[in-house]
C-alpha cells in the first residue's frame, strides 16, 4: 500500500456480529473448526428495476482484512464479557488469516448469483470475516451501483460527489470512493482523498455569503483568494442579481457558477442566456440541488456544464445497501472429502459448491450472459470474458487490488466492462437484468 | 470519557467538505473569518408520514469534537494538493474549537424546525465543523428515529440489533448506538459493545448447521459449547423436526429457538405449539427475518418472545438520512452589532435569529406543542419542558454526555419524552408531525 493510505484502524475485527464468535467456539469445541470450507458472496437479486449491479469495496476489504486482528484491547473486550472461552481467546489472539479470495475484479457488474466473491480456508478462518467483508461490499457496492446510473445518465458532463453530510462519516469515505470507481470524477470529501488520491472539490455554501455585509463582497473576497476560475453561489439571494454581480467584478474570467435551487433546467436557460448576453459565453455552469439518475436524465437538454451529486449518491439512490449474503457452500468431511451444502429454508435457497464466472460476449463484444460454474471455470468459446480473479493466494495480498492505485484500476475496469453491456441499459426505466445469469454444473 | 472509549481515530478533522477550507481562506482574507457567527441543526421536515424524529449522535459528535485537530497528516495532505493556502494552513495547525454548542438532549424528539444543535463561535471555527456535524446527526438521528417506532411497535419484547453486515462497518457501529437510546435492548455488533458498554447477543448462523454432518451434531456441540440456554436456529432444513432434535437433546431446558425465513407468524404458531407440546412451555421464540417496524406490529398478536432487527434498522427504515442542515443564522457585523441571516433561495427558505425550544405539556404532561422561540428561552407555562442543553461551553465539555454514560442517559431520557407524546404517536399509519411547531418571534 502506498504512503497515500496509513492505517487508521488499529483492527477490523470487531466489525463483526457476535455470533461469529459463539460459532467458531462451538466450531472448536466439536473440532469442526479446522474443517476447510468455502464460504461464497452473491446477491440473490438486484435492487428492484436495476438492470446490473457494480461490485465495489474488494480493495477496501482486502486493506482491512490485514488489519483484522485480535490485540489487547479487543481480546480484553471478549475477555471481560464473556462473549467466548479462554480455547477461544487463544485462537483469536493467533489468528491472521492464511486461506484464499478470489472473485470479481472491482468495478465489475455483478447480476444474481454471481460468485462476487469467494472465500476458502478453515470454517474457522472463513467464519470470522463473515460480517465484515458483507458491511464492505453491501455498502460500497449499493453506492457503485447507484453511481454508475449517475454518470451514464450525465454522459460527458462530470459528476460531482457532495454527499459527505448525508451519511456517517465513515460510510461518506466509502461513498466518494466507490462513486469515483463507477466514474465520477471527483468528490468533496477531504478524507476520501487523503486516503485513496481522489481529486476534492468546492468553493463555497450560502453561509459564506451570509457571513459578508454584502453579496459582492463575499465574492470578491472568493475570487481574491480563490482566483478568477472560481465557482461562485448565485441563489443566495437573487440569482439574475448574483451573476450580475459576479460578471460585473470579474468579466470573462469567471470560472463558473452554481445553482442550489429551485427549477434547475429553467434557471440554467436563464442564466446561460444572461452569461451569453454579458458576454460570458465560457462560464461554466454547475447544478447540486438533490440531483439524482433521474433528475440528471431529464437535465441533459438543459445548458448545464457538471453535476454536484449529495444525498443520493451517498444512500444509493433509495438503496443504500447491495443484499449480498455469505454463505457455506462448500466444506470437507472428515475423511477430506468436498461436500457441497447449501441450506434449504423457506425463501432462502442457496446453490451449493465453488463456482467461477465469465460473460459471456457476442463477436461484437456485447455481452449475452452471466455465466457461473459449479466446480470449475466456465468454457470459453473465444470471445468470452471470465470474471473470476485472485486477491489472496494462501494469505498471500496480490498486487495492485488496494490503496490508490486499486481505485484508479477499478474506475477503468469499470468503463471498460459497462461498455460491454447491451444499449438497453442504458435506459433509467425499471427492468430486468440486462442479461441473464446462466448457472451450469458439471 | 470511560476506558471503555479509548479514541480509535486519531483526527475527525477531514471528515469534511473541501469547501469548508477554501471558504476559510476567504474568509481570512476579507477578515470575517473572525466575526462571531451563529450556526443552527434543523430539519424542514420529517421524513414522508413520520410522526416525530429521534435526535441521536450528540454524543458521538462530542467525542468527535474534541478529535477535531489537524496534525501533521491532515496538514501534509492539505499542503500537497493545495486545497488552501499557507495562512490557512497555519490556522489550522493551530485549530481548537473554541466556542460553545447547546442543543436537544441525545434521545430527545425533534420536529420541524427543532433547534436540534447551536453552534456560536468565530465564523472560522464554527464553519469547519459543519460536514462532521451533519455527517453524525443525519446518519445517528435517521437510525434512532426509526429504530423508535420499532420498539413502539415491539411494546414489552426486546428488540435486538442485528444490521452490521448491511451497511458500511463504522456506520454499523453507530447504528447499534443509535437503536440502543431508541430502546434495543442489545445488538450483535461487537464494536458498538466495546467502545459504549452495549450488551451484545448471538448465537450461530445457518453455516454452522451446515458445516456439521447432521443438524444434531451441530445443535449438540452448540448446547455443550454454550449452554442449554442457548438460541438455536432451527429453520436450515426442516423446522418440526429441527425442535423435535432440539428437545430430545436437552428437553425442558432449551432456551429459545430462531426462525429466520418463511411466514413468521405461521411458523410461530406452529412452532409454539410444537414447543408446547413436547413440554417446552419456557422455550422462547425469537425471530429475525427481514424485520420492519411493520412487521413487528403485525406479529404482535404471534407467540414471539423477541425481534431481531438487520436491514431495516441499519438503513432507518428506509429513510438512512434526517434531511439535517447547518446554517448560518445570525453574525456579528465590524461594529460588534448582532445580525439575524437568512438565505432567500427557492424552495430552501431558513428562519434567522438564534433559537431555543421547548416542549409545551398540558396539565397531563402530554405534549401540545413545539415551541421555538428567537432570540431567547420560551416561556414556560409551569407544565412545559424546556429543551436547550448547554453540551460545550466555552470550550469546556460538559459532563455526562459522551462515552457509556452518555448512551445510558440518552436512552433513559428518549423512553421518558416518547411517554410525553399524545396517543396517536403509536399508529404506524403515515401522518403530519404528532405536534405542531409554533415559532415565536420577540
Amino acid at each position: 500500500m502506498s504512503e497515500a493510505t496509513p492505517a487508521r484502524r488499529p483492527s477490523t475485527a470487531l466489525f463483526t456480529d457476535h455470533y461469529e464468535l459463539t460459532m467458531l467456539q462451538a466450531a472448536l469445541h466439536s473440532g469442526a473448526a479446522h474443517r476447510r470450507s468455502v464460504f461464497e458472496v452473491f446477491a440473490r437479486r438486484l435492487p428492484t428495476g436495476r438492470r446490473y449491479g457494480v461490485v465495489a469495496g474488494t480493495g477496501r476489504l482486502l486493506e482491512g482484512i490485514a488489519d483484522f486482528r485480535f490485540g489487547q484491547e479487543q481480546l480484553a473486550f471478549l475477555e471481560s464479557t464473556r462473549v467466548v472461552n479462554r480455547q477461544t481467546l487463544d485462537f483469536l489472539a493467533d489468528y491472521r488469516f492464511t486461506g484464499s479470495v478470489r472473485g470479481y475484479a472491482e468495478g465489475e457488474m455483478y447480476f444474481p448469483n454471481s460468485p462476487i466473491l469467494t472465500v476458502e480456508g478453515t470454517f474457522a478462518e472463513a467464519c470470522l470475516l463473515e460480517t465484515y467483508l458483507l458491511s464492505v461490499l453491501n455498502y460500497d457496492s449499493a453506492i457503485a451501483s447507484a453511481a454508475s446510473r449517475m454518470t451514464l445518465a450525465a454522459g460527458d458532463r462530470p459528476c460531482l460527489e457532495m454527499g459527505a453530510r448525508r451519511i456517517q462519516e465513515d460510510a461518506a469515505v466509502a461513498a466518494s470512493r466507490a462513486a469515483v470507481i463507477a466514474g465520477f470524477t471527483g468528490t468533496s470529501n477531504l478524507e476520501a482523498g487523503r486516503r485513496w488520491g481522489l481529486t476534492t472539490i468546492g468553493t463555497a455554501a450560502h453561509s459564506f455569503t451570509l457571513l459578508h455585509d454584502s453579496e459582492e463582497e463575499a465574492f470578491a473576497a472568493q475570487l481574491e483568494s480563490m482566483g478568477h476560475d472560481t465557482t461562485l453561489l448565485v441563489d443566495t439571494y437573487d440569482v439574475e442579481a448574483a451573476v450580475r454581480t459576479a460578471v460585473r467584478l470579474v468579466g470573462a474570467e469567471l470560472g463558473a457558477v452554481r445553482l442550489d435551487s429551485g427549477d434547475l433546467a429553467v434557471q440554467a436557460r436563464e442564466v446561460r442566456d444572461l452569461l451569453d448576453s454579458l458576454g460570458n459565453r465560457d462560464t461554466r455552469i454547475t447544478v447540486t440541488s438533490d440531483l439524482d439518475e433521474f433528475a440528471i436524465a431529464g437535465l441533459a437538454a438543459a445548458p448545464v456544464d457538471s453535476y454536484g451529486v449529495g444525498t443520493q449518491l451517498v444512500i444509493g439512490s433509495g438503496v443504500p445497501t447491495a443484499s449480498m449474503v455469505y454463505k457455506l457452500v462448500a466444506r470437507q468431511g472428515d475423511d477430506g472429502r468436498w461436500v457441497n451444502v447449501a441450506k434449504a429454508s423457506k425463501d432462502k435457497v442457496s446453490i451449493g459448491g465453488d463456482k467461477w464466472g465469465l460473460r459471456r460476449l457476442d463477436e461484437d463484444g456485447v455481452a449475452t450472459a452471466e455465466v457461473v460454474r459449479i466446480g470449475g471455470r466456465p468454457e470459453n468459446d473465444g470471445d468470452d470474458r471470465p470474471l473470476t480473479c485472485d486477491f489472496i493466494v494462501d494469505g498471500e495480498l496480490q498486487d495492485g487490488w488496494t490503496g490508490p492505485e486499486g481505485v484508479t484500476r477499478a474506475a477503468a475496469h469499470h468503463a471498460a466492462a459497462r461498455a460491454e453491456l447491451p444499449r438497453a441499459v442504458q435506459s433509467m426505466s425499471r427492468g430486468e437484468p440486462v442479461i441473464p445469469t446462466v448457472v451450469e454444473t458439471d
